[in-house]
């Protein structure tokens, strides 16, 4: 491909040529370097070229176009004003791609007079504009815009216009976030939403809000997919469940077999593994990837979760890695997980442990004011930050709790409502559906929905008398308990992942995903860079030795928490389900040989026995005596 | 269709030709009726009748026959000895079906001389038998049988039995207690069972055992859905999911529009509304029922919750509501519930109501079982069941602890590992779908869980320094709480049911079904009682004074139940989530709003506040002084 950038002195070939050149990949040439010594004497002198001084000139470039272009090609910059200049090119060689940059006599004197070190005096110019023959051909460019809007439009005009990197669909809080975060780390970026009523100009804003990035914006799904590079690799933000199907119907038609999809949003795992299956039939490597970190995470550094194809996860990691956030060694908080719905599944379970943990603290706040400040609570929690405690939801609690309005605490403003998105329910289903007793995000999750009965709870509430206590609980004994259901709530999240990665044969490492929850995401803490090293020894903290010794140690403490918070009537239900499933799971004898025995009186379902091999059942008439 | 019962004099032709004439549906005729009254004088005098004297009657005979031959057919009872009479018959009518009932002399004459009022003298009997010519054609049956039992031989030769009123797929343990259950209420029945590989000799087996009952066996479906009255009225009776549907799938090419089915099993109740609505669109009425009351009360009296087509169930009502369990007012325990899979969704939350049951006196037997033996422990359960506390799974807790095996308890034997069935699963899952707070049936359903972790907790409390309690608990208390958790569990199961009623637009009647589940099914109680009222007067079990003073009363024992489980280091955990549950409904102030400030401070959830409307939502910028 050659492309000839020609006009009048001053109009701006050599930045605009130059520009192009880098944009095209192409080596960039200026005439005026194929002058002979004689011609460039008499441009010195300001004696006008005569066109016998032009042809050998000429010839000796189009002789050099012959390499070019037998090469990838070339970017011209050649004043070229008369029509039988051009003429000597395009008889050597096809097809060549004239640009001419228009504008006017005043615009361009300005900037020649402007302009330092140019040897053409400036009055020469009258003589350039009376020789100009403009073509009847080629792309004409209005010089009034800026060098690289005008690059742009060349670009266009070639249908070659530059290819992103990466490709964004949906630019809502996280897409964005995550758009400037990828742009930031120096990819090139297509981003497409779609312009239905209200969402319209989204991405004309977005644009003119970052217009100093490398980022290109799209309405139409074509021309947004025609901007990527191939393999494209296209990262979709958009709500989870079927307008993610229609934007995937609607992509695949522009899709080539080798592309890259990720659905970064909160899709249920299992949902991300139909569309596995689904795009691997058609040769698209699709990659459901959680990602955790809220809005700030997502433009600062968020914790990547993907899971799917592993093939198509090596083509994207260099983007997912980069705008991850990094954990003590500087490693990526981002990692593949493993097959299927894995990358989703794992982030699923990321915020059945995340609802535990801020109910932990809302428990805590519930027990310490009734007899504590705001401003004393949050002392509280800074100091525990310190220590073995910290946490980024324990961190932002503090801050939570000293926000002032006025004179109000803007806590106390807040409706005590809590609302969900759905993962933290799925987590328990999931756990439900497998027989994994991990109580403690199910009691946090119920927790929500008991307190959306606001009205019934403020018409009990008057019914009934209650005293308020005035009595300081431990604060010492409360730390203990607070690191004890922690722990708790990571054995049975891990233990959940390790079930289900077992029952579906994925392989996921332990170990990793705790790493990659260092940092980025919302459950961040000093406990879960103790879990990378932990899971590195063995699959199950309750394996662990020091996790049993540090849990028995803490029991008692843990005990007189429940007991005080049992007489005030306060509800600390996380905590008790907590220590309810420490002492049931360090229980050698359970009363589950009682249910087994009704079972089999009522419905004959049978029994396995003590004293008999675990493979045989029996059925006994219990209600006879014998 | 012509039947003609043939033999001597006292072989049983008016008693079986009656008889089959009502199987057929056809008028019945006895062919001395048609004699002339010379013949009759001569019969009176003992002057035996000359085949000259029988012409004329055998042809007016023939001539009747014509005509019922134009109509639906007759059934004559006549001697016919001898084959020219036989022949004036079969010369007018084609196709008579003869039946010779055949017995030998002794036998004939000792009925003869026990029948009064007959007016031949028996001494003519030897003359018959003298004449007699047995047809080498028709039908010949032994008389030996009682008359039922020659009638149904008749009817299988001319493929003509009869059909059954309702049928049962499926002879499993529930399938065979029902069959029986009907079969008693004096339903004709038709049992269809599958022949495959071990259960090739079910159906046998069950009509061998059972031969003295209105029931007929098939293993071929066609000839099962032959033998039913239309509209047919099918009860399936086969495990849920794909063999449920492969059964469906065989049946349909049989069905005509308007037959009914039931699925009798543990279906979802998901599955049971498409099901219902692939069935209505081949306008087939589809019934979910739920059944419970294990295999006793299938046989004596369950407990049955239909739902689905109100049109199906006005044709199988009789039934179902015949063989369910009766209220204390003797109205059966089963009525129409509501649309779609409503049926089986009313069984699903039964069941998980039963989980919690099931669990509270798990743990009450877990807490005594440290100071009391299993007798010990049953003298408790036996005088709660005198009072208010009387329930069905009290009794059999009672009777269980009981149960020796030589001189060990029974109970001490059976493995401490709980099974479950998926129904308990399903109703905590249904419950966290629609942000509902069933607890406590959740928390009953994790301790199952946990107990199946044996080894790991057998290896634990190796780990762990335990002191065994010998300290008794206060029983009165304990019997206080136990009243308590059962009200909690019965305010949020029914609750449950209101909202997914609210949500689908069921409008389930929550005191029908707290009434159908007085008796026959496994939660039946004292309280299921007074439920039954209680619901007349409000939806909610909340909304009753009578309810809420109790629980206040309540709570002060149930607190000294737990503390005590507490410091013994005795799981309680249903208790402890009823009692916090009872805690949170009845605390103004819960403590959400940290939970909502947390969201919006990591994902912009935004919030509502106690100072504006509840439509309004604020986003804070938590971590910013202002």
């Amino acid at each position: 491909m050659i492309v000839v950038v020609m006009g009048v002195s001053g109009c701006g070939k050599t930045t605009v040529g130059k520009n192009l050149a880098t944009k095209l990949g192409l080596p960039y040439f200026d005439a005026d370097d194929f002058h002979s010594e004689l011609n460039i004497k008499k441009m010195q002198s300001a004696i006008p070229l005569t066109d016998e001084d032009r042809r050998p000139w000429l010839e000796s470039i189009a002789e050099e176009m012959r390499s070019w272009d037998k090469e990838k090609g070339a970017v011209l910059a050649c004043s070229a004003l008369k029509e039988m200049y051009r003429k000597v090119f395009n008889q050597t060689i096809k097809n060549i791609h004239w640009v001419y940059l228009n504008g006017d006599f005043d615009l361009i004197k300005s900037r020649l007079e402007n302009r330092a070190g140019h040897y053409m005096k400036s009055d020469l110019l009258k003589s350039q504009f009376d020789t100009l023959e403009i073509p009847d051909y080629g792309i004409h460019i209005d010089i009034k815009e800026e060098p690289a809007s005008i690059v742009k439009k060349i670009m266009n005009k070639l249908n070659l216009s530059e290819k992103s990197f990466f490709g964004i669909i949906g630019l809502g809080v996280m897409g964005q976030s995550l758009a400037l975060n990828i742009a930031d780390n120096n990819f090139s970026l297509s981003v497409y939403n779609r312009a239905v009523e209200g969402e319209e100009k989204i991405v004309e804003e977005f644009l003119v809000k970052n217009k100093n990035k490398r980022i290109s914006g799209f309405t139409k799904i074509n021309g947004f997919v025609d901007s990527l590079e191939t393999p494209r690799k296209i990262l979709i933000m958009i709500k989870a469940g079927k307008a993610l199907d229609d934007v995937i119907e609607q992509l695949l038609p522009h899709l080539n077999e080798g592309d890259v999809l990720i659905d970064g949003g909160n899709s249920h795992f299992s949902d991300t593994l139909k569309r596995y299956q689904f795009l691997s039939s058609k040769g698209i490597h699709f990659v459901g990837s959680g990602i955790s970190g809220g809005e700030e995470g997502a433009r600062k550094g968020p914790s990547i979760m993907p899971g799917g194809s592993k093939e198509g996860y090596a083509k994207i990691a260099e983007v997912l890695e980069a705008i991850s956030a990094k954990d003590k060694s500087n490693n990526p908080c981002c990692t593949y997980m493993g097959p299927d719905g894995s990358g989703h599944f794992v982030k699923m379970i990321h915020n059945g442990m995340e609802y535990a943990e801020m109910q932990f603290l809302s428990e805590i706040y519930g027990l310490l004011r009734t007899t504590m400040t705001n401003d004393e609570i949050s002392e509280v929690f800074e100091d525990w930050q310190k220590g073995e405690l910290s946490s980024y939801l324990l961190d932002i609690s503090a801050k939570i709790l000293k926000k002032k309005e006025g004179k109000d605490y803007l806590l106390d403003l807040v409706l005590d409502q809590a609302g969900n998105k759905g993962t933290g329910c799925w987590s328990s289903i999931a756990a439900l559906e497998l027989g994994q007793p991990t109580t403690v995000m199910t009691s946090a999750l119920f927790a929500r929905y008991i307190s959306s009965f606001k009205s019934e709870r403020s018409n009990l509430s008057q019914k009934i008398a209650v005293s308020i206590t005035t009595e300081l609980p431990n604060i010492d004994k409360l730390k203990n308990a607070y690191l004890f259901v922690k722990w708790i709530n990571h054995q049975q999240g891990f233990a959940l992942i390790k079930a289900y990665s077992e029952d579906k044969k994925w392989q996921l490492n332990l170990s990793e995903i705790s790493r990659i929850w260092t940092n980025g995401c919302i459950i961040k803490s000093a406990l879960m860079e103790e879990c990378v090293d932990y899971f590195k020894r063995e699959k199950n903290l309750f394996d662990l030795e020091e996790i049993i010794d540090l849990l028995s140690s803490l029991e008692s403490s843990t005990k007189e928490v429940l007991h005080f918070a049992l007489e005030k009537r306060i509800s600390l239900n996380s905590f008790s389900t907590a220590f309810d499933y420490w002492i049931s799971m360090t229980t050698q004898q359970s009363t589950a040989n009682m249910i087994q025995a009704q079972r089999d009186y009522f419905g004959a379902h049978t029994f396995q026995r003590i004293d008999q091999p675990e493979n045989q059942y029996f059925h006994s008439n219990w209600g006879v005596d014998d």
